[in-house]
This record gives C-alpha cells, structure tokens and sequence, in this order.
C-alpha cells in the first residue's frame, strides 16, 4: 500500500468514526458506547460504511451472509447483494418459524442462546458472519459453532465496530477477522 | 403498464413468492406463516426483492428511511443507500443508547411500545417507514405516529408481504403504502 492510499484509508476511517456518537454510561455505569445510529442515518456515512465493510470480502468468496439479530441485519443484507450473496438470520430463540439448529453460549451472568434455521446452510457453503460490534467475542464464537454445527466453513468474520481492549480475537482462533473501526478505549 | 409489462411484473412477483415458505401452526395453531428467509438466503432473490421493495418509492423522495427492529433493518438500510438515504433504526424500549422518544401501541394481549432517538429525525424531514409485514397493521401505525411525534412526515409505509385478510390498511388511512408479495388467505 502507498503511504498516500494509507492517508486516503486513515482519512475514510477517521470520517466515518467522525460520525459516531460516544455515549457514556450505557447499558451500565462506567461503559462508554459507540453509538452507530448517528453513522447510519447520514447518507453518505451509511453507504460508506457498507462499502468499507464489504470490501476486504470479495475475495473470500462467501456463499451466504450471515447477520446476527438485531443489529447484524443492518449490514448482512446490504453486504450479500455487494457480494452476490444471499442472507441468512441468526436469530434469538423461538423467532424462527422453522426447524431450527441452537448454540448456547455463557454470558456475565446466565446463558443465552441463538438459533438459524436447520436448512440455512448447505454442506461445504462458504458463510461470512456479520455484526455491529465485536466486544468479548461470546455470541461471534456462538455463531461459528452454529455455522460449522449446520456444515457449514466460516469464511470470515465482518465487524463495523471493534473494542481492542475486550480481546474479542482470543474467542475466535483461525478464523479470518475483519473490523472497520476500532477503539483502543 | 403494457400487458406485457403486467405479465412481466406478475411472473416476477410469482418469482418471488415461489422462493417463501410456507409454514403451518407459527407462531400459533392455526397461523400460517409466511417465511422469508428462504427467499433471502437466495442471492437472485434477495437482490430482486430489494430492487423490487425500493422502486415505487424514488419518486416520493424520502429523507430517511427507518425501519422497525427487527425484521425491519433487513431491507431498510439497502433500500437506504438505493434512495440516497440515511437508515434510523426503531427499537423495542431501552434498546437504543442515547435520549428517546417512546410510543405505545395495543397487542391481542396488553400493550408494547417502540422507541427512536430523540435526535432521529430532523423537522419537516421525509420518512419512508419500512418492515416486512403488513399484517393488523398496530406495529406500523404506532412508527407513523412516531415520526409525527418527532416531527418527520411520513412519506410512504413499505412491506415486503402484506396478508389482504387483515386489513392493516385501515389502520393507516391517508398514507402511502407499497406492500410486494400480498397474499388473501
């Protein structure tokens, strides 16, 4: 890469991280949020970002894109269409009408869970997992085992946002993993 | 429209429908249920239904196209970026993270209420409301209120299944509304 195509990624990067709103104290005292919704609804931000988002993809030809509820929906759909794939929900439990396939996964305090639907993925298919946010690393690893449970190969992962210091990366080992943007606090 | 470009948009929405599930007893005995995701997970599909949910409304000029959590951020931000928009996300309570405003709206059984950011919608800015079914039509009409309530105008009310019998229209007299792949029983 040219230092001047570096200055032009740094400069696309710091624009669009120029459109997020940091709110302090949410969902709990003491976490600061990066709140996207500000990103999204500028036009020019939003389409941006989907472009961003997708291009490292198209060489690992994906199959199908997955998007984890609520806020991988945002990207995965838009993304499958870049990549000329189609879209699959990964969904909460009991949403899906379906014959579902279930990965449990431990959170702070309890257990959650999340579901695809049993013949989402053909064996072999190629899966491209996206979501908001790669925080711990919990329900991404959750949606991996999910993908590989229904035969699936994980092709990569694909995160708008990234919070370094979590160490999200050390729940997902091998796997290839894209962040847009990152916070090292 | 020619007769021939009744035939062409008849097999195309044949098309499509041919790509949904139908599933029996979901959520409840009795329901039958309508089920995208089969159509989604189908790269032509989605690409055709996305093209297909966003072309009625170029001419309505919308400002922003919002869609309701979470089934509704599925198609709303690609249409977005299709109509050179930006995407606000309507969410159940306390999901969003910065100051919201809230409407209430009335279940078979009890109530619930969606919310969007206080600072989603600029005054007088145009709001193209997007989900994926127009059923009773309570969840869509609570949105409509919910740009009103922030000052928005609702351009238009766009679904990707409408089921006839359920006459949700009645719940949105005087506004625009595009619905793709309706059904009559």
């Amino acid at each position: 890469m040219s230092p001047d195509a570096h200055d032009n990624t740094s400069g696309r990067i710091a624009g669009l991280k120029s459109l997020i709103r940091e709110v302090p104290d949410f969902p709990k005292p003491g976490i600061l949020f990066y709140d996207i919704t500000t990103l999204l609804k500028d036009a020019a931000g939003l389409a941006a970002l989907l472009d961003e988002m997708t291009a490292p993809h198209h060489d690992e030809r994906p199959d199908l894109v997955l998007g984890i509820e609520a806020r991988g929906f945002v990207f995965g759909p838009a993304m499958a269409v870049r990549l000329g794939c189609g879209f699959i929900p990964v969904r909460k439990p009991n949403k899906l009408p379906a014959g579902t396939v279930s990965v449990s996964y431990a959170l702070e305090y309890g257990e959650d869970s999340i579901e695809a639907h049993e013949d989402a993925i053909q064996p072999g298919q190629r899966v491209l997992i996206v979501d908001d946010l790669l925080a711990t690393g919990g329900t991404a690893a959750a949606a991996c085992r999910l993908v590989e449970k229904l035969g699936g190969e994980v092709a990569a992962l694909s995160f708008a946002v990234e919070l370094n210091f979590l160490n999200g990366r050390a729940r997902l080992p091998g796997y290839n993993i894209h962040t847009l943007l990152q916070y090292d606090e």
